[in-house]
């Protein structure tokens, strides 16, 4: 449970007068209320009244779990044969009364929960959105919570040597992936924070492509994005391989990426905005006439889940702080020909940035 | 590309007077467009006009990869630094003019996207609900589909082939996960329909509870409940195995567990109710002074996701019909002492069902 964040999340209701704030995100009720949970179409909610206690809303055969998580107020159960909102309605009154407003995550709220929420509270004000509110209070990470992503970016570098390790002539994309999780999990990593990609030769062309049974060809690259997801934090990264010598074109496009992520790498600090680390990196590409071929943003925040605020993005002016986590990963993709991305996730200090990940970035040649 | 649930889709939107449909959720717009995508926080949608041709909108990112799926209408793409609201609203515009009802998933759309939506067309009726119609267009599968089913179970009996093999004196249930699922992968099956359970002993007491570093010990219960995604159709499946031999204790909750799921089963036909089939289940597991350990419904449909309609469930009186399929899974979990979870998932034909997974359910002993 994080009592600093909760109290935090109630300082800010006091001044938007709202007096009840519905988190519906499961990561989200991870990071307040220490229990994690992946309900499916189930109900998972937690509700912080600004004055007095909060109490957190499973299923039925989650209770026990909830119960023995580091949460320490109620949990409050329902079956699969009842209705989740009549429960939820009399627990609230029963508590708190009928809230003059109650706060939302419309990020993550669906509709139909809504309708049911706003019919059991005919005079309530939904108006207030959560979302923004949430973010900030994990945008900034604290001490505690860098150590957890550092440690997580540490597996990501253990995954990364066993994909190398793994790659011989013949051996597939599926394989790969195989082998890294394999080795993962035997160590207790059992949540990748996303779909390991490897892909090799032209189909690293495909930002968001899926490995299947190519196998790894001589002279080509081959790219690995993967991360674990430990204690609650994400890792994120990005290393594009040769397997034996590459071909000039592929140094050449190798070495723009690298420039444009070092520059950008070297450029965070407190009160660069973000979408000026988007257009350095995106300038270094643009330069050597390969702007048309990264066709993504250049970064995003990383925390409990892995893809989270801040943005970094054309038109985002937000203010880098001390504090914020997110990645960085220019990335030029070449249709039939080649793709390259290289990506860590950093860590805003007083005067630049640390990586979670250690794995070197100048081009790595397999023999 | 499905064309024909497509058409049924516009024959039922013409019914019910609504010009556009706007599919947001991304396993149905798998389902209908054959594009599969996790496109995380950016926007994938599918409108589907009732007269006019349809059309796909992604992030920029994932264009080729959408064109060269089998959806044969146009994919139009944004990118990062774009809103991707004002690209939709022109979109939708320039080819239907402004609609004069836009049907949503309220089951799914969150209410900032709808808050977008309703912004852009404010004279435009968002009453009518696509949630209903895709559950009930999913909810009898083709010939096709079964087939599809059929397969992702077989790789559900591989799985706990693996599993039983791979179970010994003091391995953990973290590595006999790492096991199933390194060996799946090697076979080309790159993804679980949910997270591989392995629990031994009292650890089984938790429903939903995450393997450990607990080893198996002899004469313990190990729960198996996994599933994979296999050409977009997902397995689920339980079996319960005993290491070595089981006590007395073990082998009667045992024989109750499986009584339950194997009454149920031969009361799966048309005509029966959903709920009729939870509580042939439940009254077999009550009779015996159990009831209460049983906290979960009996079943849940499967498709092209894991958890779909319908729901066997007190109070669902939906009238079972050929071609659903559901999964039909009691247990017992007694904290601190045992957990015992049977379950397969079955076709509906004209005077019974078929089930997906072959795995005999008779306990099984390992040595």
């Amino acid at each position: 449970m994080n009592t600093t964040k909760l109290t935090e999340l109630k300082n800010w209701m006091k001044e938007n007068h709202t007096d009840l704030a519905y988190i519906s995100d499961p990561g989200h009720i991870a990071y307040f209320a220490g229990y994690e949970s992946e309900p499916h179409e189930r109900v998972l909610a937690l509700f912080v009244s600004v004055d007095k206690e909060p109490f957190l809303f499973t299923p039925a055969l989650e209770v026990e779990d909830a119960q023995n998580s580091s949460w320490s107020y109620d949990v409050i159960g329902y079956l699969d044969s009842q209705n989740p909102w009549g429960i939820i309605a009399n627990e609230i009154t029963s508590r708190y009364g009928v809230p003059a407003s109650l706060s939302l995550e419309k990020a993550n709220l669906t509709i139909d929960r809504f309708d049911a929420l706003a019919t059991a509270f005919p005079g309530t004000d939904f108006s207030t959105d959560l979302t923004p509110i949430i973010q900030r209070l994990q945008l900034i990470k604290t001490e505690a919570e860098k150590n957890k992503l550092m440690e997580a970016g540490s597996w990501a570098d253990v995954a990364f040597e066993i994909g190398f390790k793994t790659i011989k002539e013949g051996v597939t994309e599926q394989e790969l992936v195989a082998e890294i999780e394999y080795q993962l999990k035997r160590q207790g990593v059992m949540n990748m924070s996303f779909d390991t990609l490897v892909l090799a030769g032209e189909n690293a062309a495909s930002p968001h492509g899926t490995p299947g049974k190519t196998a790894v060809s001589k002279n080509e690259l081959v790219l690995f994005d993967l991360g674990v997801i430990w204690n609650g934090y994400c890792s994120d990264a990005t290393r594009t391989v040769s397997f034996n010598e590459p071909t000039e074109f592929q140094e050449k496009i190798y070495a723009i990426v690298l420039e444009a992520q070092l520059k950008a790498q070297e450029a965070v600090k407190p009160g660069v905005k973000a979408s000026e680390l988007d257009k350095i990196a995106r300038e270094v590409i643009e330069s050597y006439g390969y702007g048309e071929y990264f066709n993504h943003r250049l970064g995003h925040g990383i925390g409990t889940t892995v893809h989270e605020y801040p943005s970094l993005v054309e038109g985002n002016d937000l203010v880098i702080e001390k504090g914020m986590c997110f990645s960085l990963e220019p990335g030029i993709y070449i249709p039939e020909k080649v793709g390259v991305r290289i990506e860590d996730c950093v860590y805003v200090t007083e005067d630049g940035c640390v990586p979670f990940t250690k794995t070197p970035k100048e081009l790595q040649i397999i023999n």
